[in-house]
């Protein structure tokens, strides 16, 4: 088996493990430049027509000012997919491109170089390679563009046919990776938005607002950082919160809306929306959902155990249970409802401590005093707002036309 | 560049490219006779410290029976990660191995070869060649088992070292690419159960259950298959029809559970449903909500221009909207209900045929009703149950120890 062959294998596996598109992207281009033995290069992402540049590398500056300040030299910037430039040359044609001199295009090609940025840099970019990144169906998904091949001695040479083949393939391997790692993430974001929106439904019937359940994820998951949770049980507690309210949906409206308070037996049946969550969600196939049956089971437990439903105590509560239970009521007591104004911050943070190690466990409720700062931001970031309120009135006045529509399904 | 550097990266392209799991690992087992020459092949899958035996290739069967009577000699077994079968050997040691002669393996090995589908089959296994797929984390995600190399002539040979390698590379690249496609199933799967889970909770205020909402999935997507959609399109329609009431989230109690009537004022407010559905789901990312809230909007309206919110008519309504209408109904009719028994099967079609033109898209009941033995069969496998139909009764008598909980997450 031959070096180019088993470096191939060795990147594929990089390309296919990686799941991040930024990761992916400095992944793609340090192994072209690696291939290719290029200084310097850049890739443009495609999106509605146009080339999107996304990431650079520039080996000799990285050694004039580091990675980082060589990154501030970069800005964002678009251009047309078209014959006017390289990149979109490239793309428009959907084949490669192989300069010796970019300073030296002969007057009859449609492409110039534009020497602002070498000019800006004290650069000279000689030679450059560039090629189309095609998916399987032969749509262009970017361009990778390199620049300035070394030989041995760090003399800048021009890139050779046998390069300009490596390269061409590489960057299809590339452009399906790319559309991998977008797909994973379009998956996941049309996953967790549609638990969120579970979580919304819910609390539309009560009197809480889409921006009350986004600050018990927020305050939840700055409780969780501290608490020891890895990166991933943090992203599963934070979408697990969105739901906690979920069983309300089974809460009659005559106890939901009440406006005066509770008898005990409307108390009783309010107290079932812990259950009734835990069975609307019971028997779930994923992690999250899993989680989120728990946090809606046991977010109303108190550390002492006289909360319900089960009156479990201390660390028989699950964790994820014990946080949520305190960013819920740290929420409701810190901002306003329809039938309260927000308490001033003093009297939330008395009760918080007063009832650490009696509603609440006290480790967290340190951690999260710690943060404090952080659920500050928090509410100014997803402030109640008065139309949020008042919802249901809204919605009394709701005409179609007031609905914004956007289905490409039904399009076709 | 060289022949096998471009292969491996075509391979790679293969493998990056392809999501479906099955399909994957014909082209994993493929790929890999490819490199190596080998007549026949197996690839097994770990899960539980076992290894699952997913899929065999045998050229020189192929060749004598034809794919499809090969594929019937196998059959599904799983084998201990152990060192008594080659196989497991491998996973358990992690290491590949390179016999000449199965049916003369030393006495002081630990593992042994069976010889018994060999015989079954008047099949002669002798150079084998099993190398483990290990993932970046150095996990063993299953073993990829080779039989008989052959030399030009076709005789068979003993798999060089060189081959050993190539197949060792190749089988990290082919683990990574298999657990790609593994965690997009996973994510895909938590999408589909959630947004199901929405529609359920949507319907569980109201009288309707859970297998209501399959069933109204289930006969949308039949008569979308006879209606021009193409695969994406029927499964986004499937799922867009679980959330077709999830506006009911947002009518009263009094109204949605009332045993009588409605006033003219009630049926107002609970013809609402339709656009607190739409706003529930406004400003969606993905296809598949954005989908679902075109349905929610339009599922009400009816082909002569009667129907409501909007009182559009024809294809004005979007294709999804007249679907899963022209379901809906069909589930509502034929189906028991608190207030109603299931009414027959003749009285049913009378109604659809007479309505055809006037609550629905004729075109859609014609292609209904040629397909209407399918209908049949989903009305055997979802059947309402008397205790889905009791199901507030029930949770009055809930108690914690009745629910399932299963939470990885919280045992971190």
């Amino acid at each position: 088996m031959n070096d180019l062959a088993r470096r191939m294998i060795r990147v594929g596996i990089a390309l296919t493990s990686t799941r991040d598109l930024d990761r992916l992207l400095d992944i793609i281009l340090a192994e072209a430049r690696a291939l290719t033995g290029a200084d310097a290069g850049s890739i443009y992402l495609a999106r509605e027509n146009r080339l999107w540049f996304c990431i650079s590398h520039n080996q000799t500056l990285f050694s004039r000012h580091g990675e980082e300040e060589t990154g501030k030299l970069f800005r964002e910037f678009d251009i047309p997919m078209d014959g006017d430039s390289i990149a979109g040359y490239c793309a428009a044609h959907k084949k490669a491109l192989n300069l010796a001199d970019v300073y030296d295009i002969p007057a009859d090609f449609p492409f110039r170089f534009n020497r602002y940025w070498d000019r800006a840099n004290n650069y000279r970019s000689k030679s450059m390679l560039a090629a189309p990144m095609l998916n399987t169906a032969g749509e262009v998904v970017g361009v990778v563009q390199l620049i300035n091949a070394k030989d041995k001695k760090g003399d800048t040479i021009s890139f050779s046919r046998d390069m300009e083949e490596v390269l061409t393939s590489f960057a299809s391997e590339a452009a399906v990776a790319i559309e991998n790692a977008r797909l994973t993430e379009q998956l996941r974001d049309a996953h967790l938005e549609t638990v969120f929106r579970l979580g919304v439904a819910a609390e539309y019937r009560d009197k809480e607002t889409a921006n009350h359940i986004r600050r018990v994820c927020e305050y939840s998951r700055i409780v969780g950082e501290r608490s020891g949770l890895d990166q991933e049980g943090l992203e599963v507690l934070y979408w697990a919160a969105a739901m906690h309210d979920v069983g309300k949906l089974g809460v009659p409206d005559a106890i939901l809306h009440k406006p005066d308070a509770l008898t005990s037996e409307e108390r009783r049946v309010m107290q079932y929306h812990t259950l009734i969550g835990a069975k609307i969600l019971e028997g779930a196939g994923c992690d999250l959902l899993q989680a989120a049956q728990v946090v809606a089971l046991t977010h109303h437990e108190r550390f002492d155990g006289t909360g319900y439903p089960q009156g479990i105590r201390g660390e028989e509560i699950p964790l994820f249970g014990r946080i949520v239970a305190l960013a819920d009521v740290f929420d409701a007591l810190s901002s306003r409802r329809v039938y309260k104004a927000a308490f001033p911050e003093e009297k939330v943070l008395c009760i918080l401590k007063e009832e650490s190690g009696a509603h609440f466990d006290p480790r967290l409720v340190d951690n999260f005093l710690q943060a404090y700062e952080l659920a500050r931001e928090v509410q100014d970031r997803y402030p109640d707002r008065e139309e949020d309120l008042n919802k249901f009135k809204n919605l009394e006045q709701l005409t179609p036309g007031e609905i914004k529509i956007n289905c490409p399904a039904c399009a076709r």
